[in-house]
C-alpha cells in the first residue's frame, strides 16, 4: 500500500527525527536554556507532522479510496470513522 | 535549573520516544495499515507534549520566575516574549 | 447536501456559541479575571471544533463520497487536496 | 486588569468574531459547499485565537507577574498551574 517511493521518504525523514531526538536528550544532559529545548521539541513536532501528513494522504489516496469505491456500506462507514478519529487525534 | 531528577526523568521519557521512532521505522517497513501507524504517530506526539510540558513547567519555575523576580523591566518583557512564542508553538 | 436534520443541529450550534461569544464581550467588560475569560474562549473554541466536526464528517460523506466514486482522476486528486487541507488547518 | 485600550480592542474583535458566526449560520442556511463552511471554522478558529492570545499576554503582565513577585509560595504554584491549564487547553 506504500509505495517504494513514500517508504525511503519515510524512512529518511523517522532517521533524521530519530536524530532530533537523540539530540534532545544531548541538550537535557548538557543543561541547555529551556526554551532552547522547548523550541527544538517543537521542531520534532512539527516533523514529525510532516511524516503524519504524508501518511495521511498515502492512505486518503490507497486504503480510503479503495474502501470508498468499493461501494461496501460497513467499509466505508469504517473508513469515515477511521479519517474522522486521525483527524481528531491530529488536531490536538 | 533543571534538578537532577527531572533530567532522569526527560532522559527516560525520551529514549522511549526513541524507541518509538525506530518502531515507525519498522512499522513503515513493515507496510503496516496506514492508520495504524498514523494511530503511532499520533502517541508519539502525546509522549513528546508531554516532555514539553514538563520541560516548560521547569521553565516557568525557574527562568522565568527569577526573571519576573528581577524586577528587570527588559529581562521580565523577553520572558513574557519568549512564554507566547513557546505557547503558540505548541499550540499548533 | 447537508441533510434538515444536520442543518438543525448546526443551526443551534451555532447560535449557542453567538451567544458565549456575547458572554465573552460581557465578561471583558465586567473585567472578569483573565484565566476566567482564557477558560471560556477554550470553551468556545471546543464549541467551534463540535461544529467542525459535524461538517467534516457530512464533508466526508457527501461531497467526498461522490468525488471518489466518480472516478474522475482530476475531482478525486481535488478532493485529497481539500481533505489535506481543511484537516491541517484543524490540526493548528 | 485589563487596560481601556485593550478592552476596546478585545471588544472589537469579539464584535467581529460574533459577526462570523452569524455569517457561518447563514452558510450553512444557503448550504454553502461543506469545505467553504469548515475554512470559515477555521478563521474563526484563528480569530479567537488571536483574542486569546490577548489575553494571555495581558494575564502574564498583570495577575502572573504580580503573584509571581508577592513571593508568596502558594500564590506562586497557583499561577504556574493557571499557566499550564491554559497553555495545554490551547495546545489542543
Amino acid at each position: 500500500m506504500i509505495s517504494q517511493k513514500t517508504r525511503e521518504q519515510l524512512h529518511k525523514r523517522l532517521s533524521r527525527i530519530e536524530g532530533q531526538i537523540r539530540g534532545l536528550n544531548r541538550m537535557v544532559e548538557a543543561e541547555r536554556p529551556c526554551i532552547e529545548i522547548l523550541t527544538q521539541i517543537s521542531s520534532v513536532q512539527e516533523a514529525l507532522r510532516g511524516v503524519g501528513k504524508i501518511m495521511m494522504r498515502n492512505y486518503l489516496e490507497s486504503c480510503a479510496t479503495k474502501a470508498i469505491r468499493s461501494q461496501n456500506k460497513k467499509r466505508t462507514e469504517e473508513t469515515y470513522k477511521d479519517i474522522m478519529e486521525v483527524i481528531y487525534k491530529f488536531a490536538k
